[in-house]
C-alpha cells in the first residue's frame, strides 16, 4: 500500500504517529506563514498543514499543487487549534513532512463540491469527475449497500442467484427489444432480455423453488428522465406458494432494506385493490404518506342545475386540510395545473369551509349554504379547509384529481422523501383494452393467471377478470410488480389466443415453455423490483440516473465514451447486416 | 404455503407429526400390499407410504401417479422399517393420507437420475429437465454460494459493487465485439462489454478507491467446449497499491472461497515468474499438483552425434516417477500422443532407469550408459523411473513437453480434482509478437504498465520488456489475470503507437480514458477472475458449461429457446439495418 490511512480514518486518538496519506487536492487555504491543504480520497478529508517557517521547501511545494493532483504525503498527526467538528477527521491535521506528486492535474471542467457548478450535459460528459463528488458517490454507495443487503435476505430464506442469459430471443409481444446479429448464424438474431421472466419460470419447473437475481434488462423505448436503456431488476420466483406468500417474503425484503439502509421501521404493510386505489386516489400507486382521499359527490351535486355536474360522469372531491385561505392567485395556479394538456381537465370546482364556519364555493349560484354542507360533511371537512372538486369522464377525471392531489400533497410538505409509506395493490385486471389496436393486453404479462373464481368470466366479460397480480408501491412509486403465474399448457394457451396470438405464433415464441408446462411444472409466482427505483427511493431522489454509475442521455447516448458509434464495414460484413438508412421522400 | 416442510428436512425428530410436502414423483416402486414413492424437491427426497389395506383409494391413486408428477401430500411422519442411511431423511416415511396431483408429467424425454440415459444435445433442448437431475442443481448450488462468498468477502475488504454499462462502444483491439444496432442513432451501434477494463479504471480516477462487480462479458468468437459467448468475471481494481497488494488480496479472496466451499485450507501461494514457468513448465499455467520439472539437457545430450539432438535448439525432459516398467505399447502410446499434429513433437527418446539399476534408452547407439548415467543424474531419477526427452525449436518443446507432463500426471493420477495447488506467475512479457501481422500486441491488454526498469528498453528491445502483470493459475487453469495499469497518459499513447494505433485511432478509441488521466488519475491495478471457470475448478471439472444454467452450444445457439432466430422486416427497418448474406460466387 502507498499509504498507511486513509483520508477518512485519523483522529485524536493517532496524535503523534507517523503515517502516509494518498488522495486528491481538494482545497488550499494559503495563509502566508502557513498552508492548509484538505486531501480528499472516498473515505474522507483530512487537513495537510504547512509552515513556512518550519520548512520552507516542502511549503512551497504545497503552494504550487492545483485542485486534484493525486498526492502521497507522510508526516505526523498532530491535534488542530481550529477544530472542524463536523467531519469525523476536523480535529486532527497532519504536519507533512513530503509530499509526493502521484499525478497532475488539469483544472477540471467544474468544481467538484455538493453543490457544483456544471451542468447536466458537462457533467455526463466528465462523469469520472462527477463522480468525485460526495452526493453522487454516496449514491453508489448506497447502492452497493442495497444490493449486498438484497443478498443477505434472500438468502438468508433460502433464494439461490441464478445468471440466466443476456443473449436471449426476440419477442414481439411488450416493448422494443434491443438485438444482436449472429455472425455465426448469418441473418438471425439474439435479443437483449426485457426481463428473465419466462427463464425464471423454467427455474420454477426444474425445481429451482427459490430463485432470485440482480439483473440488467433492456428495453429499446424512447427515453423519458426516470427511464434507461438499461436498467437492473431484482428479479424473483417462488415455486409452491400462494399470493400471500410472495406478498409476506417481499414485504420482508422492503422492511429489511428500510431498516438496514435507512434506519425506519415500519409497520404491516396496507393494502388495497386495485379497484380501490382507483376509487380512492385515481390512481394504482397511490401516495399514502398523506390521507386526502378521494369521495364521490355524484349523488349530492347533481340535478341542481349545475349543467358541469349533471352531464359529469363522476364527481370527485378532496379535502386539502387548513388551505380555506388560499388566495385567488393560489385557486388560479390551481385551475391552470388541472387545464393543463397533460392533465386535461376543463375546470376545478372550490369550496371553502371557512375558520368562521361559513362555506364559500366557486358554484354558490346552483348550491345554497345547505348543500354545500353536504359537501363538506360527505368530505369530512372542518373550518379552515379548502374542498377541491373536479368532474368529467370517469376514467379521465380520476387521474385528474389524482395529479391534483400530488401537487397538493407537495404544497401542503406532505411529501417528506424521508418518510416512507409502503403498500401493496393487489387485484389488478388481468387484461387492459387498447383503443387504438382495438384488442386486449395483458396488464402485467401474458403469463400472469387469472383469479381462479374469474376464470368463467374470461369468455363472456375479459375486462372484468382479476389477476392474482400485486404491485408495490412506496410514496407512490411503484417498486415491483408480479403475479402467480399460469402453470397449465391449455390454460396459458387460451391466454395467448386471447391477446391476439395464433396458434403458431404463440408455439414459435413461447413453445418452449408450454412444452416445458407438459412436464410437471409446479405452482408458482413471482416478483420484480426495479433495483435503480428503489436505490433512488432510498436515496430520497426523483431520479434513477444518479444512482447508475454511467447512465445515458436521452437519446440513449453515453455522452462521456460517445457511444453507440459506427463500426467498421469489415464488421458490418462479417455480421452480414448493411445499413439501410431510409432518406424521406421528398414529395 | 401449500407445504409445512421440505423434502430434505424432516428426521426421526418429526415422528408422530402431521405434515404436508410438495415435490415431483422421482421413483415408485409398487410391492403388492405396500406402495412407495420416492417425492423430490431441491432440498431432498422424502418416502411416501401407501398401505392397500389400510387406505385402498389412496394407494390406487398413488399407483396411478407417473413419473415428474407434482403432488402435494398430507400425512403423518413414521419411523421406516427398512431405513436408508445414505440420505438425511432416510429413517423416516410419510404414511399418506391425502394426494392432491397439482400438474402431471408426459414421460421426459431423459432419466432424472445422476446417470442419466439422455444425450448432451437432449438435454439442452430439455436443459430444464437437466437441471432437475442432482448433480446439475449442484453445481448451481455451487455457483450461488460461491458467488456469495466472493461479495462477502470483498465487501469485507472495503470493496464495493458498481454496475457497469452493457450497452458500449466497440473498438477493434481484442476478440470479435457484439453489436447493437441503435434504433435512436440511425447508422450507430453499441457493443457489448468484453470486458469492463475502461470503466473501472475511470472508476479509480473518479476516487473509487476499491471496485469490483459480478459482471456478464462477451467475445464473439468461435466456441470451444470451454468458451461461451457470455461469460461471467469477478472484475476488480484497486488504487494506491503496489503489485504485493493486489497478489495478497485477490489471494485472500481465492483462500477463502477454498476454504469455505470446499473446507480446504491453503498455504501461502507460490510465486513463480512467466520466464520459468515456461522454462520449467512449458506453460504459463503449470499445473503444480505434481513436480515433473522440465531438465534442460542440451549441454549434456549435444555433441554425441546424434543429429537429432544436435540439430535442437533445446533439449529437455522430463522424470516419470515409478514408470520404468512402462510396456513398448505404453510407450508407443507416448510417442503416439506427442506426435499428433495439435501436440507436433517428431518423435520421444525415453530412458529406462530400471530397478535394477541398468539404464535403457531408445538410443543407446549414441549413448552409452556412463553418458545416459549423466542424464539420469540431471534429472533426478531413481531405479524405477522413466525419463522422456523431446528435441527440437524451443517454443515448440517446450509446449509438446508439458502436454506429455500434463498426461503422464493425469496417468499417473496426480491430478486430483480435489486437491487444489494454486501459484501466481508474474512478470509476464509486456507485449507479444505475432508472425502473421507483423507487428505487436499486448500480452495482456494496452492498458497494462511495463516495469519502470523495463522503460528504457520499449524502444530497442520491445520484446524483453516486462509487465506488471500477473495470472492466478489454479490446478493448471488460469482462474485469472491482471496487471499494475498505465495511469499516465503520456505512457499511454507511446504504448498504443508501439501497438500500431495512429494518433487518430487511438484518440477515436480510448480518447475518453487518456483524456480522463490528464485530471489526476491515480496509480491504480487490478484483476478479473473467470466466474465460470473458478466455479468449475472448485466443482471439479473441467466444463464451465455444466456451472452455467442456460448455456450455449458451439455454434452459439440455445437449444432450448431455439435462439438466434429471425427478427421481422419491420424490426430491421426501424433498426435501419438490412440483412446482408453474400451467396459465395460460382466461378
Amino acid at each position: 500500500m502507498l499509504r498507511t490511512h486513509t483520508c477518512g480514518e485519523l483522529s485524536i486518538k493517532n496524535e503523534g504517529q507517523h503515517v502516509s496519506l494518498c488522495g486528491w487536492v481538494h482545497k488550499s487555504r494559503d495563509l502566508g506563514g502557513m498552508t492548509f491543504i484538505d486531501l480528499r480520497d472516498r473515505y474522507g478529508i483530512t487537513q495537510l498543514a504547512f509552515n513556512m517557517e518550519v520548512n520552507t521547501t516542502i511549503c512551497e511545494t504545497a503552494r504550487s499543487l492545483g485542485r486534484e493532483f493525486v498526492l502521497k504525503i507522510t508526516g505526523v498527526v498532530a491535534e488542530r487549534s481550529n477544530k472542524n467538528l463536523k467531519i469525523p477527521t476536523g480535529e486532527v491535521e497532519i504536519i507533512v513532512s513530503e509530499i509526493e506528486v502521484l499525478n497532475k492535474s488539469i483544472t477540471p471542467p467544474f468544481t467538484i463540491e455538493d453543490n457544483t457548478d456544471g451542468g447536466e450535459e458537462l457533467r455526463m460528459k466528465y462523469r469520472y469527475l462527477d463522480l468525485r463528488r460526495n452526493v453522487v458517490k454516496q449514491n453508489l454507495l448506497l447502492r452497493h449497500k442495497t444490493a449486498f443487503e438484497v443478498r443477505n435476505y434472500l438468502n438468508l430464506q433460502d433464494f439461490i442467484e441464478v445468471e440466466t442469459p443476456v443473449l436471449i430471443k426476440s419477442t414481439p409481444e411488450g416493448a422494443r427489444d434491443f438485438v444482436v446479429p449472429s455472425r455465426m448464424n448469418p441473418g438471425e438474431f439474439y435479443a437483449l432480455p426485457q426481463s428473465p421472466q419466462t427463464f425464471k419460470q423454467l427455474l420454477m419447473i426444474a425445481g429451482f423453488d427459490r430463485y432470485f437475481q440482480l439483473v440488467k434488462c433492456f428495453r429499446d423505448e424512447d427515453l423519458r428522465a426516470d427511464r434507461q436503456p438499461e436498467f437492473t431488476q431484482i428479479d424473483c420466483e417462488m415455486s409452491f406458494i400462494t399470493q400471500e406468500d410472495i406478498l409476506n417474503t417481499f414485504e420482508g425484503l422492503a422492511k429489511h432494506l428500510l431498516k438496514n439502509i435507512k434506519g425506519v421501521e415500519t409497520k404491516e404493510f396496507p393494502r388495497i385493490t386495485y379497484a380501490d386505489a382507483m376509487k380512492y386516489y385515481g390512481n394504482d400507486k397511490p401516495d399514502i404518506r398523506f390521507e386526502m382521499k378521494f369521495v364521490e359527490l355524484n349523488h349530492i351535486v347533481k340535478e341542481k342545475g349545475f349543467k358541469v355536474f349533471d352531464d359529469a360522469e363522476l364527481v370527485i372531491g378532496i379535502c386539502a386540510k387548513g388551505c380555506a385561505e388560499y388566495s385567488r392567485k393560489q385557486l388560479d395556479e390551481l385551475t391552470e395545473f388541472v387545464k393543463k394538456p397533460q392533465i386535461g381537465a376543463s375546470g376545478l370546482v372550490y369550496l371553502r369551509y371557512n375558520t368562521d364556519g361559513t362555506l364559500k364555493s366557486s358554484v354558490d349560484k346552483f348550491y345554497d349554504e345547505s348543500e354545500l354542507k353536504k359537501w363538506s360533511e360527505a368530505l369530512n371537512a372542518k373550518p379552515g379547509d379548502l374542498i377541491l372538486v373536479l368532474a368529467g369522464k370517469k376514467e379521465k377525471t380520476q387521474k385528474a384529481l389524482s395529479e391534483l392531489r400530488l401537487e397538493m400533497g407537495t404544497r401542503l410538505g406532505y411529501r417528506n422523501p424521508e418518510v416512507f409509506a409502503p403498500l401493496w395493490v393487489v387485484d389488478f385486471p388481468l387484461l387492459e383494452w387498447d383503443e387504438e389496436t382495438n384488442r386486449f393486453y395483458a396488464k402485467h404479462h401474458p403469463f400472469t393467471s387469472p383469479k381462479p373464481e374469474d376464470i368463467p368470466l374470461i369468455d363472456k366479460s375479459p375486462a372484468d377478470v382479476r389477476a392474482n397480480a400485486y404491485d408495490l408501491v412506496i410514496n407512490g412509486v411503484e417498486i415491483g410488480g408480479g403475479s402467480i403465474r399460469i402453470f397449465d399448457k391449455d390454460l396459458q394457451n387460451r391466454m395467448l389466443r386471447l391477446l391476439g396470438f395464433s396458434e403458431e405464433d404463440a408455439q414459435a415464441q413461447f413453445g418452449f415453455l408450454m412444452n416445458a408446462f407438459q412436464f410437471g411444472a409446479p405452482p408458482h409466482g413471482g416478483i420484480a423490483l426495479g433495483f435503480d427505483r428503489l436505490c433512488a427511493l432510498l436515496g430520497g431522489s426523483d431520479s434513477i440516473r444518479d444512482y447508475i454509475a454511467f447512465p445515458k442521455n436521452n437519446s440513449g447516448r453515453d455522452m462521456m465514451i460517445d457511444s453507440p458509434s459506427k463500426i467498421s464495414d469489415a464488421q458490418l460484413k462479417e455480421l452480414n447486416i448493411k445499413v439501410n438508412i431510409e432518406v424521406p421522400k421528398v414529395s
